[in-house]
């Protein structure tokens, strides 16, 4: 079987292998490991995802171990863990052992503990307690992304003499990472690094001291995966290697694992800054109800929050009842500040994450994002009275959209009373309200957008769950108070 | 000099080692290539965005042209620009043509047209033809992100030519890509792929043809970065060739530029997702007058959209008159209505992104929403309900909290005859208006939030443009036609 071309817009290596895939298993299992061994474990993975549950366990008994083991990293993690699960953990054990440390690691980790245990004592026990030490760590930290095995030479060492021991090791045909070669001194502490092109370039009877690099970018095992991130993507590593405390290498971190957790990581943001939990699963197949927990939280949270409007609300009241005009320029005065809040926010995150700002620049951000808030509310201060202004000027002319009347007269009514006003010159005071309160809850709204994602770093949260809904939220209390302030100063006195 | 200790909570590095590169460059700028040839060039490079002006082209040129190029390629994007531009075109053609292809033509598309013209036109004629064709493609896609140096060989070579090849390139000090190596047919088509440490494990004597892997993920050209970082995710590679419709190799992108693409592309998202144009550069030295045209656009547009509300809420400002407790509830409801929605919109673009989901999907998606939304917003109905009915109840005690009176009894006032109707019961009919209100618009809200992404990706746009703020001024007009509708059937009836 020969690899399909790949079209990235809809996979169709997948839907392209599978019909004969599906052919082969009835016809003769037997041939599948070698019609199938110059495809991508990831494209037989997706083709896996397409079987029935029976012909899965059929099509990875037939590749063999080895093959499976491949597959099955890259299998969907609930689809996998179902799997591992309804098998022997015999069976399982003989899986995960073929898979690199790192990997066996995260596929028990999604297992539950009881089989987990199971599969864990059917390993040889090297290969356990090494598995046991990985699931020690959190997952999202350097301990948690690491593989045990990679290559290490002696600094001491020929250049030939490491070259065969790398050569060596590649034969083995073990799994070890040989993304970058460690150089330890006689202490086994790490001293230099080298990448495999820098060894084979190097002259034939040079000392690998003279030819590795002696700055090593490392990382302890306890460090989030953020900062695994930005040390590769900064020092345009393709991998980096976990130290102890006392210099001795535990692991090295390689940049695949690196990218799967700038995406996780990505997809968490994104999903936090939309006012949620982060699914932490895909959005095709999580459960309904995980998904309504994940997401009632924040919302209802956010719904109590707002619940201070209506009482805030509640106190100006007779406000309203004097005039109910206020109350048609509400949603946009505060939503306004909302959307001025939620743009600064969004920007000092990212500048947050990616390090462009820190604690201590709290200051020059807030300054700047003063002046900002002041040029943006005096536009929007602009756009709205010159609204009120030339809508009182052409509303000679009535038209309809949607069954929404375009161009209506505001009714300044007077109530209780009754008694109607509608004569120029009455709309002025409402126009320079709606102005002055844009400018206050605009100003007001880009500070605390800023300033949130500093506070919430320096609590110790995620920036991130500074999300605009909460921003929003936060905003749309204060923008109100605001907005009647200004009312009962210019308009009601 | 050696490299200090990285710490990367506050950049100690580059401050550490500042003050001593300082000092070398006023007594013996001879020395400084040595004394730092051990430390990375993206250090390096931090240090010379601390120099002054004038220390920043002594420290380069102390540096050598090699070394300098390999500072440059890590320097701030603004302070490269501005430090090539005010060299002479010669010194900037002796610093960039140490560049890799694509750094020099990434280095290059910032610079003034004219300036760039001279410098290119002091390159060497090849490397001057390979830079005008590089620059020829789009920053972001495939051939805007290739390096044209990589490493191929013919796939009938044995192993041994092939790992001789492999090593001249590797010694010649050139800076070809050897993340991976590329075999080629007769006619110089892509066959094949395998990594250094298969060509080093492979048997003595083997021909490359049986070592090479035939499934080669590649893309065009034209392909965008989002497709280019995919792929290298989803198949976990350190470099994917880029190849043109014959099959013939053209460059190669590394995974180094890869993870650079994700987090523009990241920043860009979060950016638009908080409702604003993506800036382009970083926060902390974008000038005040570019970040307000960024943000103002959007600010505005959302600000007129979000003035249909007042031209709505015009229509039905006799209801208000008639009891102006409703004007109380309004933030409450279409806030919810743009809370649900930005959690369905963040869901989704992700999801898209992903691939988890792709635009056939939109009517399983809006299934599933539907029933998302209809269970939030019986959630956020039953605590709305009840807030109103318990705070009726329990309205016997007032408090006060930052000048808000807490436990305010609602005034269902008729006006405007002024007659004051408060009596038990009276509440009812508010609560249930409330409460089968929020149940629509956070239906409503849901199902809007979570088609949009699908709607722009269908015409085209980014779907990370359908912001969270977006999405708010979109519910926020239907959200108080819903409000009013009920409020008329129950309410005002």
């Amino acid at each position: 079987m020969t690899p399909p071309q790949r079209n990235p817009e809809d996979r169709p290596v997948a839907t392209l292998l599978a019909p004969d895939i599906v052919a082969l298993l009835e016809e003769s299992p037997a041939d599948i490991a070698v019609e199938t061994e110059e495809i991508h474990p990831a494209d037989l993975a997706d083709v896996a995802e397409l079987l029935e549950r029976d012909q899965l366990a059929k099509f990875l008994t037939a590749l063999g171990p080895a093959r499976a083991a491949d597959v099955l990293e890259y299998l969907d993690e609930e689809l996998r863990t179902e799997f591992l699960e309804a098998i022997t953990p015999r069976q399982a054990a003989a899986l995960v052992s073929e898979m690199t440390p790192d990997d066996r690691a995260d596929t028990l980790e999604e297992i539950s503990e009881e089989h987990a245990e199971e599969i864990l004592s059917e390993i040889p026990s090297e290969a356990r307690r090494e598995t046991e030490r990985l699931l020690a760590y959190e997952p999202d930290t350097a301990g948690g992304l690491m593989t045990t095995e990679f290559v290490s030479v002696s600094a001491d060492m020929t250049v030939e003499a490491a070259l065969d021991n790398v050569r060596q090791v590649a034969r083995s045909g073990k799994k070890e990472a040989m993304h970058a070669i460690y150089t330890t001194d006689r202490e086994g502490r790490v001293v230099g690094v080298m990448s495999l092109r820098e060894l084979l370039a190097a002259p034939t009877g040079g000392k690998i001291a003279d030819i590795a690099w002696t700055e090593v970018q490392s990382v302890r095992p306890s460090a989030d995966r953020e900062e695994v991130a930005r040390l590769i993507a900064n020092y345009d590593l393709v991998a980096v290697p976990v130290v102890s405390e006392s210099g001795h290498p535990m692991g090295v971190i390689t940049v695949d694992d690196v990218i799967d957790a700038i995406q996780e990581e990505q997809t968490e943001d994104v999903q936090k800054l939309g006012g949620m939990e982060a699914l932490d699963e895909p959005y095709s197949t999580i459960s309904f109800w995980r998904m309504i927990k994940k997401r009632a939280g924040w919302l209802s949270a956010l719904f109590l929050g707002e619940m201070l409007t209506a009482t805030a609300l509640a106190t100006y009241q007779k406000y309203i009842d004097e005039r109910t005009v206020l109350s048609l320029f509400l949603p946009l005065i505060i939503s306004s500040g909302g959307n001025s809040g939620s743009q600064g926010t969004s920007l000092l995150i990212r500048a947050l994450a990616l390090r462009e700002v820190s604690l201590p620049d709290w200051w020059r951000v807030a300054s700047k994002e003063l002046a900002t808030g002041f040029t943006l509310g005096l536009i929007l201060a602009v756009i709205g009275f010159s609204r009120i202004e030339l809508w009182q000027a052409l509303s000679v002319h009535h038209w309809t959209v949607f069954g929404v009347e375009i161009g209506h007269n505001y009714d300044l009514s007077l109530s209780p009373t009754g008694e109607q006003i509608v004569h120029l010159g009455q709309h002025l005071p409402l126009a320079i309200t709606v102005a002055l309160s844009l400018l206050g809850v605009v100003m007001f709204g880009t500070l605390v957008g800023s300033m949130l994602p500093f506070i919430f770093r320096g609590l110790g949260f995620d920036p991130a769950s500074a999300s605009a809904p909460f921003i929003a939220t936060f905003v749309d209390v204060t923008g109100l108070i605001i907005y009647f302030n200004v009312a009962l100063h210019i308009l009601l006195r």
